[in-house]
Protein backbone atom coordinates (compact mmCIF):
# COMPACT_ATOMS: atom_id res chain seq x y z
CA UNK A 1 0.00 0.00 0.00
CA UNK A 2 3.23 1.98 -0.27
CA UNK A 3 4.27 3.33 -3.72
CA UNK A 4 7.50 4.85 -4.42
CA UNK A 5 7.34 7.37 -7.38
CA UNK A 6 10.75 9.01 -8.84
CA UNK A 7 10.94 12.44 -10.35
CA UNK A 8 13.65 14.53 -12.54
CA UNK A 9 13.07 18.15 -11.62
CA UNK A 10 14.77 20.71 -14.20
CA UNK A 11 14.85 24.14 -12.32
CA UNK A 12 15.55 25.11 -8.75
CA UNK A 13 12.10 26.01 -8.06
CA UNK A 14 9.65 23.76 -9.81
CA UNK A 15 6.05 22.99 -8.84
CA UNK A 16 5.12 19.44 -10.77
CA UNK A 17 1.84 18.47 -11.47
CA UNK A 18 1.56 14.47 -9.68
CA UNK A 19 -1.92 14.49 -9.83
CA UNK A 20 -1.95 11.74 -12.30
CA UNK A 21 0.79 9.83 -10.84
CA UNK A 22 -1.74 9.60 -7.38
CA UNK A 23 -4.42 8.34 -9.56
CA UNK A 24 -2.49 5.53 -11.14
CA UNK A 25 -1.72 3.91 -7.53
CA UNK A 26 -5.25 4.19 -6.53
CA UNK A 27 -6.25 2.39 -9.40
CA UNK A 28 -3.47 0.18 -9.39
CA UNK A 29 -4.66 -0.88 -5.62
CA UNK A 30 -8.02 -0.87 -6.32
CA UNK A 31 -8.94 1.87 -3.35
CA UNK A 32 -12.69 2.46 -2.96
CA UNK A 33 -13.13 4.49 -0.10
CA UNK A 34 -9.87 5.67 2.09
CA UNK A 35 -7.32 8.89 2.56
CA UNK A 36 -4.15 9.11 0.35
CA UNK A 37 -1.02 10.58 1.83
CA UNK A 38 1.79 11.97 -0.46
CA UNK A 39 4.39 12.15 1.47
CA UNK A 40 8.13 13.90 0.39
CA UNK A 41 11.53 12.77 2.29
CA UNK A 42 13.61 15.33 0.97
CA UNK A 43 13.86 19.22 3.23
CA UNK A 44 14.48 21.23 0.15
CA UNK A 45 11.39 20.38 -1.58
CA UNK A 46 7.52 19.66 -0.23
CA UNK A 47 4.17 18.69 -1.54
CA UNK A 48 1.34 21.36 -2.06
CA UNK A 49 -2.38 21.59 -3.74
CA UNK A 50 -3.05 24.33 -5.50
CA UNK A 51 -4.45 25.49 -8.90
CA UNK A 52 -3.98 23.41 -12.43
CA UNK A 53 -5.55 26.18 -14.76
CA UNK A 54 -3.51 28.61 -15.59
CA UNK A 55 0.03 27.94 -15.14
CA UNK A 56 0.81 31.55 -13.84
CA UNK A 57 -0.38 30.93 -10.57
CA UNK A 58 2.55 28.52 -10.29
CA UNK A 59 4.68 30.99 -11.50
CA UNK A 60 2.92 33.86 -9.10
CA UNK A 61 3.37 31.50 -6.32
CA UNK A 62 6.97 30.74 -6.85
CA UNK A 63 8.07 34.23 -7.51
CA UNK A 64 6.46 35.59 -4.12
CA UNK A 65 7.46 32.80 -2.22
CA UNK A 66 11.28 33.68 -3.35
CA UNK A 67 10.82 36.80 -2.56
CA UNK A 68 9.51 36.28 1.31
CA UNK A 69 12.46 33.63 1.55
CA UNK A 70 14.89 34.77 -0.70
CA UNK A 71 18.01 32.75 -1.76
CA UNK A 72 20.24 35.32 -0.51
CA UNK A 73 20.54 36.94 2.70
CA UNK A 74 23.30 38.53 4.66
CA UNK A 75 22.66 36.66 7.87
CA UNK A 76 22.23 33.30 6.97
CA UNK A 77 24.82 30.83 8.21
CA UNK A 78 23.64 27.51 6.59
CA UNK A 79 26.86 26.36 4.48
CA UNK A 80 25.38 24.92 1.86
CA UNK A 81 23.99 28.00 0.79
CA UNK A 82 20.11 27.00 0.65
CA UNK A 83 18.30 27.96 3.86
CA UNK A 84 15.42 29.50 1.50
CA UNK A 85 14.52 26.12 -0.12
CA UNK A 86 14.42 24.63 3.91
CA UNK A 87 12.23 27.83 4.66
CA UNK A 88 9.68 26.98 1.36
CA UNK A 89 9.85 23.41 2.32
CA UNK A 90 8.37 23.64 6.10
CA UNK A 91 5.59 26.62 4.55
CA UNK A 92 4.00 24.68 1.89
CA UNK A 93 4.66 20.60 4.05
CA UNK A 94 6.12 17.61 3.98
CA UNK A 95 2.92 15.66 2.78
CA UNK A 96 -0.53 16.85 2.10
CA UNK A 97 -3.46 14.38 2.67
CA UNK A 98 -6.49 14.06 0.71
CA UNK A 99 -9.75 11.83 1.17
CA UNK A 100 -10.78 9.27 -1.85
CA UNK A 101 -14.56 8.52 -2.48
CA UNK A 102 -15.19 5.79 -4.73
CA UNK A 103 -12.42 5.44 -6.27
CA UNK A 104 -11.89 9.30 -7.31
CA UNK A 105 -9.51 11.78 -5.08
CA UNK A 106 -11.77 14.59 -3.49
CA UNK A 107 -9.90 17.25 -5.10
CA UNK A 108 -11.97 19.79 -6.21
CA UNK A 109 -12.36 21.13 -9.96
CA UNK A 110 -9.11 23.54 -9.93
CA UNK A 111 -6.89 21.01 -7.46
CA UNK A 112 -4.08 19.27 -8.31
CA UNK A 113 -1.32 17.52 -6.05
CA UNK A 114 1.80 19.53 -6.64
CA UNK A 115 5.82 18.42 -5.92
CA UNK A 116 7.47 21.34 -5.05
CA UNK A 117 11.52 21.82 -5.98
CA UNK A 118 13.10 24.92 -4.30
CA UNK A 119 16.71 23.62 -4.75
CA UNK A 120 16.57 22.12 -8.15
CA UNK A 121 17.42 20.33 -10.29
CA UNK A 122 17.98 17.18 -9.14
CA UNK A 123 16.43 13.19 -9.01
CA UNK A 124 13.78 13.14 -6.71
CA UNK A 125 11.14 10.76 -4.56
CA UNK A 126 7.82 10.95 -3.30
CA UNK A 127 5.69 8.56 -1.73
CA UNK A 128 2.07 7.68 -1.68
CA UNK A 129 0.61 5.90 1.18
CA UNK A 130 -3.09 4.60 1.04
CA UNK A 131 -5.33 4.17 4.14
CA UNK A 132 -8.30 2.03 3.10
CA UNK A 133 -11.12 2.57 5.12
CA UNK B 1 -17.78 8.57 7.02
CA UNK B 2 -17.53 11.46 4.33
CA UNK B 3 -19.60 14.67 5.44
CA UNK B 4 -19.81 17.61 2.89
CA UNK B 5 -20.93 20.85 4.39
CA UNK B 6 -21.47 24.25 2.63
CA UNK B 7 -20.57 27.86 4.13
CA UNK B 8 -20.90 31.07 2.75
CA UNK B 9 -18.67 33.61 3.31
CA UNK B 10 -18.66 37.01 3.73
CA UNK B 11 -14.91 39.35 2.87
CA UNK B 12 -12.32 38.48 0.79
CA UNK B 13 -9.98 37.36 3.65
CA UNK B 14 -12.04 35.70 6.49
CA UNK B 15 -11.59 32.75 9.02
CA UNK B 16 -14.45 31.23 9.94
CA UNK B 17 -14.50 28.66 12.92
CA UNK B 18 -15.96 25.24 12.00
CA UNK B 19 -15.51 23.04 14.88
CA UNK B 20 -18.56 22.60 16.25
CA UNK B 21 -19.68 21.57 12.78
CA UNK B 22 -16.87 19.08 12.46
CA UNK B 23 -18.00 18.23 16.22
CA UNK B 24 -21.68 17.39 15.09
CA UNK B 25 -20.26 14.93 12.36
CA UNK B 26 -18.01 12.75 15.16
CA UNK B 27 -21.51 12.62 17.33
CA UNK B 28 -23.65 11.99 14.19
CA UNK B 29 -21.02 9.10 12.99
CA UNK B 30 -20.67 7.71 16.65
CA UNK B 31 -17.20 8.09 16.83
CA UNK B 32 -15.18 6.74 20.02
CA UNK B 33 -11.39 6.72 18.77
CA UNK B 34 -9.46 7.62 15.19
CA UNK B 35 -9.05 10.74 12.93
CA UNK B 36 -10.56 13.24 11.60
CA UNK B 37 -9.34 15.35 8.33
CA UNK B 38 -11.06 18.24 7.55
CA UNK B 39 -10.46 18.99 3.51
CA UNK B 40 -10.90 22.00 1.77
CA UNK B 41 -11.63 21.72 -2.30
CA UNK B 42 -10.68 25.45 -3.31
CA UNK B 43 -7.42 26.49 -4.59
CA UNK B 44 -8.03 29.75 -2.67
CA UNK B 45 -8.78 28.95 0.47
CA UNK B 46 -7.95 26.58 3.49
CA UNK B 47 -8.19 25.16 6.47
CA UNK B 48 -5.90 26.20 10.11
CA UNK B 49 -6.17 25.29 13.63
CA UNK B 50 -5.38 28.47 15.77
CA UNK B 51 -6.63 30.45 18.85
CA UNK B 52 -10.66 31.05 19.29
CA UNK B 53 -10.55 33.36 22.63
CA UNK B 54 -9.46 36.56 21.16
CA UNK B 55 -10.83 37.52 17.67
CA UNK B 56 -7.70 39.90 17.87
CA UNK B 57 -5.41 36.72 16.41
CA UNK B 58 -7.54 36.25 13.60
CA UNK B 59 -7.61 39.94 12.47
CA UNK B 60 -3.90 40.39 13.26
CA UNK B 61 -2.94 36.76 11.43
CA UNK B 62 -5.12 37.78 8.30
CA UNK B 63 -3.31 41.42 8.38
CA UNK B 64 -0.15 40.07 8.53
CA UNK B 65 -0.61 37.50 5.74
CA UNK B 66 -1.86 40.24 3.46
CA UNK B 67 1.44 41.84 3.85
CA UNK B 68 3.51 38.93 3.03
CA UNK B 69 1.17 37.83 0.03
CA UNK B 70 -0.31 41.61 -1.08
CA UNK B 71 -2.79 41.60 -2.86
CA UNK B 72 -1.33 43.39 -5.91
CA UNK B 73 1.97 43.47 -7.06
CA UNK B 74 4.06 44.50 -10.18
CA UNK B 75 5.00 41.01 -11.54
CA UNK B 76 2.09 39.06 -10.97
CA UNK B 77 0.98 37.68 -14.28
CA UNK B 78 -2.21 35.50 -13.23
CA UNK B 79 -5.69 37.07 -15.22
CA UNK B 80 -7.56 36.95 -12.35
CA UNK B 81 -5.73 38.93 -9.85
CA UNK B 82 -6.10 36.34 -6.80
CA UNK B 83 -1.92 34.97 -6.74
CA UNK B 84 -2.30 35.94 -3.09
CA UNK B 85 -5.19 33.77 -2.00
CA UNK B 86 -3.34 30.76 -3.87
CA UNK B 87 -0.53 31.88 -2.15
CA UNK B 88 -2.04 31.99 1.36
CA UNK B 89 -4.08 29.18 0.69
CA UNK B 90 -0.92 26.84 -0.05
CA UNK B 91 0.51 28.63 3.31
CA UNK B 92 -2.42 27.68 5.88
CA UNK B 93 -2.88 24.50 4.02
CA UNK B 94 -5.81 22.80 2.10
CA UNK B 95 -6.33 20.36 5.09
CA UNK B 96 -6.06 19.80 8.88
CA UNK B 97 -5.67 16.13 10.78
CA UNK B 98 -7.12 15.58 14.37
CA UNK B 99 -6.95 12.54 15.96
CA UNK B 100 -10.46 11.98 18.24
CA UNK B 101 -9.99 10.67 21.32
CA UNK B 102 -12.80 8.95 23.28
CA UNK B 103 -14.97 10.62 20.93
CA UNK B 104 -13.60 14.18 21.23
CA UNK B 105 -11.20 16.26 18.99
CA UNK B 106 -8.13 16.74 20.82
CA UNK B 107 -7.80 20.07 20.45
CA UNK B 108 -6.20 22.38 23.03
CA UNK B 109 -7.77 24.28 24.87
CA UNK B 110 -7.67 27.42 22.84
CA UNK B 111 -7.66 25.78 19.33
CA UNK B 112 -10.30 25.61 17.04
CA UNK B 113 -10.38 24.59 13.66
CA UNK B 114 -11.10 27.48 10.84
CA UNK B 115 -12.06 27.53 7.44
CA UNK B 116 -10.28 30.66 5.73
CA UNK B 117 -11.44 32.37 3.14
CA UNK B 118 -8.49 34.44 0.67
CA UNK B 119 -10.99 35.18 -2.10
CA UNK B 120 -14.31 35.96 -1.19
CA UNK B 121 -17.36 35.99 -0.45
CA UNK B 122 -18.50 33.34 -1.97
CA UNK B 123 -20.05 30.21 -1.95
CA UNK B 124 -17.40 27.55 0.11
CA UNK B 125 -17.69 23.60 0.74
CA UNK B 126 -15.57 21.73 2.97
CA UNK B 127 -15.34 18.15 3.74
CA UNK B 128 -14.72 16.24 6.80
CA UNK B 129 -13.52 12.65 6.54
CA UNK B 130 -13.37 10.35 9.53
CA UNK B 131 -11.34 7.37 10.07
CA UNK B 132 -12.69 4.59 13.08
CA UNK B 133 -9.40 3.12 14.80
CA UNK C 1 -2.64 4.24 20.58
CA UNK C 2 -2.32 7.68 21.32
CA UNK C 3 0.65 9.16 23.31
CA UNK C 4 1.12 12.23 24.98
CA UNK C 5 4.73 13.71 25.70
CA UNK C 6 5.44 16.37 27.58
CA UNK C 7 8.49 19.15 26.41
CA UNK C 8 9.97 22.03 28.17
CA UNK C 9 11.30 24.57 25.71
CA UNK C 10 14.12 26.89 26.61
CA UNK C 11 13.75 30.34 24.34
CA UNK C 12 11.23 32.25 22.90
CA UNK C 13 11.70 30.47 19.31
CA UNK C 14 13.32 26.85 19.12
CA UNK C 15 13.00 23.77 17.10
CA UNK C 16 13.26 20.62 19.08
CA UNK C 17 14.09 17.50 17.35
CA UNK C 18 11.70 15.15 18.44
CA UNK C 19 11.98 12.50 16.14
CA UNK C 20 13.46 9.72 18.82
CA UNK C 21 10.04 9.79 20.61
CA UNK C 22 8.17 9.40 18.24
CA UNK C 23 9.94 6.13 17.31
CA UNK C 24 9.88 4.84 20.86
CA UNK C 25 6.01 5.03 20.36
CA UNK C 26 6.20 2.96 17.08
CA UNK C 27 8.62 0.25 19.36
CA UNK C 28 6.64 0.50 22.11
CA UNK C 29 3.42 0.11 20.04
CA UNK C 30 4.73 -2.62 18.02
CA UNK C 31 3.79 -0.93 14.83
CA UNK C 32 4.56 -2.69 11.68
CA UNK C 33 2.80 -0.83 8.71
CA UNK C 34 0.87 2.55 8.99
CA UNK C 35 0.44 6.33 9.57
CA UNK C 36 1.54 8.11 12.30
CA UNK C 37 0.45 11.77 13.26
CA UNK C 38 2.07 14.08 15.43
CA UNK C 39 -0.39 16.81 16.93
CA UNK C 40 0.45 19.93 18.51
CA UNK C 41 -2.28 21.27 20.89
CA UNK C 42 -1.08 24.51 21.45
CA UNK C 43 -1.39 27.89 18.94
CA UNK C 44 1.39 29.79 19.80
CA UNK C 45 3.74 26.58 18.42
CA UNK C 46 3.63 23.67 15.56
CA UNK C 47 5.05 20.72 14.07
CA UNK C 48 7.66 20.49 11.34
CA UNK C 49 9.49 18.14 9.09
CA UNK C 50 13.55 19.42 8.23
CA UNK C 51 16.89 19.02 8.11
CA UNK C 52 18.58 17.71 11.33
CA UNK C 53 22.23 17.44 9.81
CA UNK C 54 23.71 21.13 9.93
CA UNK C 55 21.65 22.64 13.24
CA UNK C 56 22.11 26.25 11.15
CA UNK C 57 19.38 25.37 9.07
CA UNK C 58 16.80 25.30 11.87
CA UNK C 59 18.49 28.67 12.96
CA UNK C 60 18.52 30.54 9.86
CA UNK C 61 14.56 29.37 9.59
CA UNK C 62 13.90 30.99 12.54
CA UNK C 63 15.51 33.96 12.21
CA UNK C 64 13.81 34.34 8.79
CA UNK C 65 10.17 33.59 10.32
CA UNK C 66 11.11 36.39 12.69
CA UNK C 67 11.40 39.08 9.75
CA UNK C 68 8.52 37.66 8.00
CA UNK C 69 6.27 37.64 10.88
CA UNK C 70 8.12 40.40 13.35
CA UNK C 71 7.12 40.07 16.94
CA UNK C 72 6.30 44.05 17.10
CA UNK C 73 4.09 45.19 14.59
CA UNK C 74 2.36 49.13 14.86
CA UNK C 75 -0.90 47.05 13.83
CA UNK C 76 -1.22 44.03 16.22
CA UNK C 77 -4.15 44.45 18.43
CA UNK C 78 -3.66 40.71 19.95
CA UNK C 79 -3.36 41.73 23.50
CA UNK C 80 -0.83 39.27 24.63
CA UNK C 81 1.22 40.80 21.91
CA UNK C 82 2.06 37.19 20.26
CA UNK C 83 0.47 37.13 17.27
CA UNK C 84 3.29 36.80 15.43
CA UNK C 85 3.55 33.23 17.32
CA UNK C 86 0.14 32.75 15.86
CA UNK C 87 1.28 33.06 12.49
CA UNK C 88 4.65 30.93 12.68
CA UNK C 89 1.99 28.28 14.24
CA UNK C 90 -0.41 28.36 11.27
CA UNK C 91 2.93 28.34 8.60
CA UNK C 92 4.34 25.63 9.79
CA UNK C 93 1.04 23.71 10.92
CA UNK C 94 -0.57 22.00 13.52
CA UNK C 95 0.60 18.61 12.93
CA UNK C 96 2.88 16.17 10.61
CA UNK C 97 1.59 12.90 9.34
CA UNK C 98 3.90 10.37 8.21
CA UNK C 99 3.76 6.64 6.41
CA UNK C 100 5.51 3.77 9.16
CA UNK C 101 7.03 0.96 6.56
CA UNK C 102 8.08 -2.55 8.32
CA UNK C 103 8.24 -0.51 11.77
CA UNK C 104 10.19 2.35 10.58
CA UNK C 105 9.15 5.98 10.07
CA UNK C 106 9.10 6.87 6.67
CA UNK C 107 11.48 10.08 6.86
CA UNK C 108 14.46 10.61 4.03
CA UNK C 109 18.04 10.50 5.71
CA UNK C 110 18.02 14.21 6.19
CA UNK C 111 14.54 14.57 8.04
CA UNK C 112 13.76 15.12 11.22
CA UNK C 113 10.81 15.65 12.94
CA UNK C 114 10.56 19.48 14.98
CA UNK C 115 8.53 20.46 17.59
CA UNK C 116 8.44 24.21 17.44
CA UNK C 117 8.25 26.82 19.98
CA UNK C 118 7.09 30.28 18.88
CA UNK C 119 6.23 32.13 22.15
CA UNK C 120 8.45 29.96 24.70
CA UNK C 121 9.90 29.04 26.68
CA UNK C 122 7.02 27.15 28.31
CA UNK C 123 5.98 23.53 29.28
CA UNK C 124 4.84 22.09 26.28
CA UNK C 125 2.79 18.96 25.48
CA UNK C 126 2.24 17.07 22.12
CA UNK C 127 0.68 13.91 21.05
CA UNK C 128 1.62 10.82 18.82
CA UNK C 129 -1.39 9.16 17.31
CA UNK C 130 -0.51 5.41 15.28
CA UNK C 131 -2.90 3.99 12.68
CA UNK C 132 -1.83 0.48 11.89
CA UNK C 133 -2.88 -0.73 8.49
Amino acid sequence: MLHKIQSQTTSRDQMIDITDQVRAVLRQENVKDGVVTIYCPHTTAGITINENADPDVVRDLLLRLDEVYPWVHPQYRHAEGNSAAHLKASTMGASQTVPVVDGQLLLGTWQSIYFCEFDGPRRRTFYVKVQKD
